[in-house]
């Protein structure tokens, strides 16, 4: 059952770990430019604060799980392991909500503010920014499944002495 | 010690309470509307996604939370709440997120993007907006240090009877 655990949990952190790579690359080098009246248009992640904060997100996140993969072969860490794949699993679901919104602003505009969809004009950007969120989903599923996953087996009445009354 | 983390849990339970409730009520009526070369401007939450999604994710959140108050008197569902709780810290952390990253652009625009700041035209709806944020931030966190707290105690040797071994 340790064993099944342990190849679980690694291949979900294996697969975030290439989901958060997947995401900072396809975001950082995101990039295209339109001509709009003769003006030139340029779309690229640093102008807009949630997709910097997403990549930012995704590296410390990314960095931090190839170092849990290193850990989780350590025994002797795996509670520090389950506190920070808590703080992991809340950093990767902030930045991806955060981009997602303002990507569906983006893509569809906002016709009640005057926000116009910017995805006609600049369609590659647009389509880096669309891998990189998926890569993102991906990152932060494993990630909370992993760490339901972690919870559980903790609570499990195997490791548990003692219910954790709240009387 | 069992009841100074009860007390301690069950302030963070109310405090989220009554901090999503809060979030409701101020995102449900924020409304204004100015007029722009004799067009009726309005806004309200209902235009944009993210904040009909922070608005619906703070209800079920507070729902729960007020179910999870009732729960935690009965000591057989602390396994439960640990767990709902997590659900309850990553639906909490996504909504404030992706309504933040929206309400970022209301107040100072995106000039790359051609998107123009509208809190300028509608002041009560944005300072409305920024109380059910700054009540979804403190629900969000108030979740996520009883999560941190609840796993703290989970993992304390007290409880656990074996090393989680990942070998």
């Amino acid at each position: 059952m340790a064993k099944v655990k342990k190849i679980f949990t690694n291949i979900l952190r294996f697969l975030a770990l290439a989901a958060t790579v997947v995401a900072v690359v396809f975001m950082a080098t995101s990039h295209d430019s339109a001509q709009v009246l003769n003006l030139t248009f340029t779309a690229k992640y640093s102008n807009t604060p949630a997709f910097k904060y997403f990549l930012i997100a995704e590296a410390i996140a990314g960095g931090y799980i190839a170092i849990s993969i290193l850990l989780s072969f350590k025994s002797q860490f795996w509670r520090l392991l389950v506190i920070l794949d808590t703080f992991t699993t809340v950093l990767l679901t902030s930045s991806i909500s955060a981009a997602v919104a303002i990507a569906q602003v983006g893509k569809k505009g906002n016709t009640h503010a005057g926000w116009l969809p910017v995805c006609g004009q600049v369609p590659d950007f647009c389509d880096q920014v669309t891998i990189a969120l998926i890569a993102g989903f991906v990152a932060a599923i494993s990630y909370f499944v992993l760490l339901l996953c972690s919870i559980y087996v903790v609570l499990s009445p195997i490791f548990v002495k003692l219910p954790l009354s709240e009387d």
